[in-house]
């Protein structure tokens, strides 16, 4: 043993205290900052497209199946954690989405987990868009696969690692709506491409339900292949329905299969019933209105044209997110904060949370939004722009 | 591209079913079995220890925080999915169980994989159990370090890894009390070994917590260590406090570097506040009711006790899990199926869900389980005991 070893226990930890100060240095430092039940501040950062997370039919039917079922689903799904609230969230959510069949997870990067490592392993290649969620990034790394990552939304890149692989499988993996840009991939022609050769689809389409395709039916299903034989979706119940959770939704062999192999299935604790409930109560609102759907999308174009007309560099919205550039992660974090002095909440986002090494104000369009709102918001996002944006 | 490659799209996941036909031959298929709400079966399968997960002091509070908060937090909690609901959680949890900070995750899944995780990396060398939760083997295989796996509750195995490893620094990763068995960690001795080697130590206490050491503030606190500079202890929320979720205990600039590097909470959306609120509620309950976590253990002490006395091969139970020894898979299965047919609802755990190859009933012993229930139980278990055990 080194002497070197010999750490104090007080010292085991020294090493935490010089990446922070590398992290301040860099203008990176994160802190939590809570917020309380009410508060007069105009919410363009969450991920609740469709205004349903505090709708009274969402969080009354939430209440009613916690007092009937339990605070929490007391095990794993294999052994007391299902309930028929979990089945028929099950049925509904694959019925929705035109899926053979579904599955629940306790959340979205559980599900993606589970997706990507019960799909892969040593016999298959995985090619992944260089700019997947992070659950699917550990999803790959968990894989034993060999990863090629393709460049963003380049199917011809991803026909190339394809074609060049030496494993016999093949499993392509890209979210459908981008979370930090909200660009769609190209899943028509990654779809064509993985038929030319024998690959396996993932899509985690976590930003497409709700907001994208007839009805909010999401971007798998827009593009027609929310019922293929090699196609598998995954979804969180935590964005446009207001919930907590994700699931899978496949063809039901690839649901079988997962029920008896995926790790973030069979070691976890089933999803809280009120959960359950919640996002079960707003599938319902949705299909009763589809026009929330649209009109979180054409929030998103409103946000996104107004303020590239004044001059900002926005994303170009295909679902209910909105990205604007920012000279560098401290003008971005001084930008977010004097949005919020003047009432506005927006996101932030930087390295390590974007793709590329450009921070972000990241809007959402929320359906519940009214004009009033989208004034508001616009007049105080350009009156604070850093100089040089 | 070759030949064997041009696999028609609904041929893409015959693999799966190969796979099926082979678990269904060894006798390992899993299925789902929801159950209602209500039932008169006596459950001695589910992980709510202490009774609390329909107690109404716990599903009140659950029901109220999303009406005020919403059925969702709406974001990851370094966006909007922070409240002030999550910060007393964290307060009250470290509080109670003597650590200096706390931080909430959607899950205890997610918790294992952050605590692992971002406390490792490619100059750090992992020890780890070998019966470690799937959760927390999952965390080491994402590390990016070297592993090596020592025997099970075996210290001195631990000390000889961390004496000849390569790396600097070193992290030792333990259940305290594994969820198979319910047997206890050597904790204070695993201690000892990290502070030798200038290890830090990490705690999985999921089936601690509420159950174990004084009041039921887990086993961490119990060997003394809740407060120590190199100790970082994981928690579920879903088990004794009867919700969802997880968390991370341990030194403040433990939880800062969390905030600021676990993928799993960066990425991730925030637990529910309806979970938040039942877990902070199951928690004061726990600390007015202290007798509870006591009467947990003694539950299961007689269980294993009468169980034992009457001739089958139970594990010692320092926590409330006992398991009784099966023959075989089938034979566990078929046990089960009979003491739920006599209205006893058992686990039955078996590869790849056991540690070793031994396939086991499971029971917990609930601190609400009345004399006659425990009467119940045991005879019916040993009413259909397989022939041979
Ligand atoms: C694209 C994408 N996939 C998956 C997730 C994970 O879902 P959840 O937060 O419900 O775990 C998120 C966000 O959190 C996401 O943005
Ligand atoms: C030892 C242990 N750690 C972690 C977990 C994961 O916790 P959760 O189910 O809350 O995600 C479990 C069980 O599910 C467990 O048994």
């Amino acid at each position: 043993m080194s002497s070197s070893r010999q750490t104090p226990p007080e010292a085991v930890f020294d090493w935490i205290d010089a990446r922070a100060r590398e992290r301040d240095g860099a203008g990176l430092r994160r802190r939590l900052r809570p917020r309380p039940a009410e508060t007069d501040l105009l919410d363009l950062a969450s991920n609740d497209y469709l205004g349903l997370t505090r709708d009274k039919r969402v969080t009354g039917a939430a209440a009613a199946a916690t007092m009937r079922w339990g605070a929490g689903s007391t095990g794993s799904r294999l052994v007391t954690g299902s309930t028929d609230l979990h089945a028929e969230l099950e049925l509904e959510l694959a019925s929705f989405c035109g899926a053979q069949a579904a599955l629940v997870f306790s959340s979205g990067y559980a599900a993606n987990l589970a997706a990507v490592t019960a799909l892969s392993g040593k016999d298959t290649a995985i090619v992944a868009d260089q700019y997947i969620h992070a659950s699917l990034i550990d999803g790959c790394r968990l894989s034993k696969s060999d990863v090629a990552v393709a460049g963003h939304a380049d199917a011809g890149q991803v026909a190339h690692a394809l074609a060049t692989r030496k494993a016999q499988r093949a499993l392509v993996v890209t979210d459908s709506v981008f979370s930090v840009d909200g660009d769609v991939a190209p899943l028509r022609e990654l779809a064509g491409t993985c038929r030319e050769h024998g690959a396996a689809l993932v899509v985690d389409d976590a930003h497409g339900l709700g907001v994208v395709g007839d009805g909010g039916r999401g971007a798998v299903a827009a593009a027609g292949l929310a019922r293929a034989a090699d196609v598998v979706t995954t979804v969180t119940l935590s964005k446009s329905l207001g919930a907590q959770g994700g699931a899978v939704l496949g063809p039901r062999r690839v649901i079988d299969h997962l029920v008896n192999t995926a790790r973030t299935f069979i070691f976890d604790t089933g999803l809280a019933p009120g959960c359950a409930a919640a996002a079960l109560t707003a599938l319902r609102v949705l299909r009763e209105e589809p026009e929330r759907a649209e009109r979180a999308r054409a929030v998103a174009v409103e946000l996104a044209t107004r303020l590239r007309d004044a001059g900002l560099h926005t994303s170009d919205p295909e679902a209910a997110v909105v990205s604007v550039r920012a000279p560098s992660p401290d003008a971005a974090v001084e930008w977010a904060a004097a949005c919020r002095d003047a009432g506005v909440h927006v996101g932030c986002f930087r390295p390590p949370s974007v793709p590329d090494k450009i921070s972000r104000l990241r809007l959402t369009a929320r359906a519940d939004l009214t004009e009033a709102d989208i004034e508001r918001a616009i007049d105080v996002i350009i009156r604070t722009r850093p100089a040089g944006e």
